[in-house]
């Protein structure tokens, strides 16, 4: 058991009456009552950077890990024990809290050593989808092709930078975000052959003008990166038979999924976004040092 | 479109006070609310056998079918505009309901039409999990481990049936059944190598019985055929790294299936099971045919 104390890096967020004070009061309502963090809307926790107080005897790791080192758990925090004294500062754009307490980690929580080359809410913000790109690593084959939904997200734009890598220049990989300002960062990044400003929640729409953008054809993989409910018609219906929707959204409703594709009669593999595969934290981290302009946006984003 | 009257086939169950009643009450109330039927528990619906009352002009199947003909629909009920005017009669060991009413099938809906060599209920029976084999008989090699949780239930004993037939002889199987009589029924059946009578929400103990059956080690394939919440972290607990966990379970919540597999750096491929594969309902029927005690276990249970 190792104990990591998150850190603080700046001043208290505005009044009492601001959305800061109002996150600061719902997130530390759910940590006294749990002693864990848990989102309450899409049921998922986040991760934190901190500094080890306290390496417990007998750790797989205790020779490799010191009081001080910088860490960031790949644990949910929905899963990791947690004690919050005082939040320091509320960043909406990055969804990042500053603050100051104490986390138990287990010796069988996986954990990254924060690199040295990039700032540590670039490595956290990226670290905390890891799972993503590695599994997208498998799952795209030469010339295949992809629909991303919420690909202008976090978790969206390294999928289609993985898809794009794996697929080569004869993939075709389409992505769809709402989000305006969001699709354009993604356009510029080049990985899409087109990107398409799109509500995910509106399946009909969202099929016909994804299968317009790849020839009339469903798509081999469709990759789910929303941060809505109700999105699952949309991954199912741009899939061909026998392709794979793969779901990385934890807004995603096991039964919608599953009784979606079966009322629709889509013979279709429906994959539940595994948060953990080997390697992740290296893989998601030499992403930054590989597509430099992904490392620049994200650095704008959520630095 | 096309549309099932719902048959009767029985007298109507007991007084205002009895568990037939209230069940009765309830499906009214959710098909009143809903226009479809909807477990409020599980979120899933069951299917109907009924006769057909007319065929929409345009349907794909308009020359093989006509008004009369017995139909079962194969599209979840929580997906099938439904009324209800009169229940019959409550089954409760067979989870089935005789009632009066009319329901629209889409061109789209997935339908069989009722075999003539068994009888309606028990197809009835094994085409509302219509989906599991067929998708077992895909992931389940020579040789391979496979453990199922909830095995002596109606999908669980399908399931083990054909991991046997896929495996062959030296398929390793373990079947999990907390409930007495259903872990009897399935050790008869002679499908399993082992047969433990545990409850798969102590993930902890079962994966401990699991793998010491298992020779100490962890399997290839888990099957989640339960029919309560809670039990995720079993199926993936007893899963080798980079095996495939597989749900059928519409009790499984889509987070605690993708942060548990993250929360203990479990490599494990997480599906969600989809109702539909392509000649699902005659692979499933066929069953009946090919084992015959199966069939007469059904019959039992369900007929």
């Amino acid at each position: 058991m190792e104990e990591a104390a998150p850190e603080a890096s700046s001043a208290a967020g505005g009044g009492p009456e601001s959305a800061e004070a109002r996150v600061t009061r719902l997130v530390l309502d759910t940590i006294a009552k749990r002693g864990k963090q848990h989102n309450p809307v899409t049921g998922s926790g986040g991760m934190l950077l901190g500094r080890v107080l306290q390496v417990g005897q007998g750790h797989p790791d205790a020779e490799r890990l010191a009081p001080g080192d910088r860490v960031a758990t790949l644990v949910s925090l929905s899963l990791t024990p947690l004690r919050v004294d005082r939040v320091l500062d509320v960043r909406r754009e990055s969804a990042q809290l500053d603050v100051e307490g104490e986390a138990v980690l287990f010796a069988s929580g996986a954990y990254a050593r924060m690199p040295s080359d990039m700032p540590d809410r670039l490595a956290l913000a990226v670290l905390d989808v890891a799972g993503a790109a590695p599994q997208v690593a498998r799952l795209v084959s030469s010339g295949g092709s992809v629909c991303i939904l919420g690909a202008g997200g976090k978790s969206g734009i390294l999928c289609a930078a993985e898809a794009r890598r794996r697929g080569g220049p004869n993939a075709r990989i389409i992505g769809v975000e709402s989000y305006g300002t969001y699709a354009e960062d993604l356009r510029k990044l080049g990985f899409c052959d087109e990107v398409l400003e799109l509500d995910a929640r509106d399946p009909v729409t969202l099929r016909n003008a994804a299968l317009a953008a790849n020839g009339g054809k469903e798509f081999d993989l469709s990759l789910s990166c929303v941060n809505v409910a109700d999105s699952e018609m949309s991954a199912i219906l741009v899939t061909r038979d026998r392709g794979t929707a793969y779901f990385f959204a934890m807004s995603t409703s096991f039964t919608k999924a599953a009784l979606g594709a079966e009322g629709v009669g889509k013979d279709v593999d429906l994959v539940i976004g595994n948060g953990f595969a080997h390697g992740h934290a290296d893989h998601t981290l030499d992403m930054m040092r590989t597509f430099p302009a992904v490392r620049a946006l994200f650095e704008k984003r959520y630095g």
